[in-house]
């Protein structure tokens, strides 16, 4: 049994080994089944598996505050490279840009800042969605045909995924509560991640699959590592929303909240449509 | 009289000369009074200049859907360089990266998609602030000493700039009016540009002003080109608010919505605070 056995299958996914160091640092890995979508990997893994390249360099200064994921075209099955760059850095931050390819072809930008922070004043002005505890509730069935659902725990409070008697909504809102599966440690990866399981709001308002997907997507973390550790391996409540449809474009934001009230982290996407 | 003499203070301000072209242009810009911050120019600007280099790269496949613009340090008075570079052209849409430098400094980074937008169903599911109209409603005093804030006429309808009596506040939300001063016609970039210019919501929660500065703003452009070209020079209706402020950094997302309920376009920040 080699030591990859024993890894979390986000830990397998977001594998990196690095080929070149300098000015610009290249790092390969590898797509897994485990979160595979209809095409190319699950957006969340890819934002884990790029902000996983900045988080492994030996100069990395601080923690992430923020990752910007520009999905330029579908990763295929297989080895992928990713070249990261510090651009600046600064006395409590640093800016770094990320390239995601396959051959010569570029499939992802990014970029991330990462700073160090300090106590200041603090205060959690957002409210949580109210939701009954995630023992109270079922777990959502797995998606026929994309993997990456499965690797999660999904227990909807409202918005499940629409059936074949659903029909339009009036309101883009769903808050689930949602687990690695098998359950992992929280971590900037698996918070990364777990910004983007929140299955297109579309999909909800229009009571059926239509074709969707996320051209860009922007994770701002408010938690710092030592709260993200101190959540072990439990549910977090992910809750998002569109504010305009139209013109093949929607927004998305999602919020993911600890059992105990905190907001970890928002993410922002615009997501792709037609119908 | 030279056409600049005739220009609006913010195209003035975005002015960009092609340096060279090719695979990754170079533009030269230069900074202007008018949007000048307390230290560097208005990050709203610098958004809208960054964006028009894209835009006016021949080879620009549709209309901004997004733009992450990363302040990796403030700019000096003067000239500056823009790099732009489209990374990936798709059928329906197109990923640039933008770099704008002083000397050998990086500056900024940024990227953005645009798109070809078509017809679809839409629905604007978000609903505005309640506000009186802009004319019942005194223009706010300048910042003294704050340049950028005089290109703008601010109408305060919720949470106006705290002063001496305003003490700490339970909410971070503000809502104004704003139109550019002296009015202009809407377009992507001054939509850019006022997608920043709600002030920082540490110094409303707090009751006072601190230092605070925006290290990274994502902008949404939800409406296309022609329904900003028909809005004229009308007031649009600017709403934000901060979720969790801690840790030396809170999140900042902002609303433009047009004055007959159309929201324009979202940004979302993350914010450097020290208290």
């Amino acid at each position: 049994m080699t030591d990859s056995d024993n890894l979390h299958r986000l830990d397998k996914a977001i594998s990196l080994a690095p080929v070149t160091e300098g000015d610009t640092s290249v790092l390969r890995g590898e797509t897994t089944p485990e979160y595979w979508n209809m095409v190319g990997p699950f957006g969340g893994s890819t934002a884990a598996t790029l902000l996983r390249a900045v988080l492994m360099q030996p100069d990395v200064h601080g923690e992430p505050v923020s990752l910007t994921v520009n999905y330029a075209g579908p990763l295929g099955e297989g080895e992928f490279e990713i070249s990261v760059k510090a651009e600046r850095t600064n006395r409590s931050n640093q800016h770094w840009t990320i390239t995601q390819t396959q051959g010569d072809q570029i499939m992802t930008t990014a970029s991330a800042v990462t700073a160090v922070r300090k106590d200041t004043w603090t205060d959690v002005e957002a409210e949580p969605p109210s939701a009954a505890a995630p023992e109270e509730i079922e777990s959502a069935d797995p998606f026929p045909g994309i993997n990456w659902v499965g690797s999660y725990d999904q227990r909807f409070v409202e918005g499940a995924i629409p059936n074949e008697s659903s029909g339009e909504q009036d309101t883009s809102r769903s808050t689930m509560w949602v687990r690695d599966n098998p359950p992992r440690p929280a971590d900037f990866y698996s918070v990364a991640a777990k910004s983007d399981t929140l299955y297109p709001r579309a999909f909800l308002r229009k009571g059926t699959y239509l074709p969707a997907g996320t051209v860009t997507i922007t994770i701002h973390f408010l938690a710092d590592a030592a709260e993200l550790d101190s959540l072990g391996d439990d549910f977090v409540l992910a809750t998002g929303y569109a504010r305009r449809f139209g013109r093949s474009y929607y927004d998305q934001t999602s919020e993911i909240w600890s059992r105990d009230g905190k907001l970890l982290a928002t993410a922002h996407q615009m997501v792709y449509f037609k119908i």
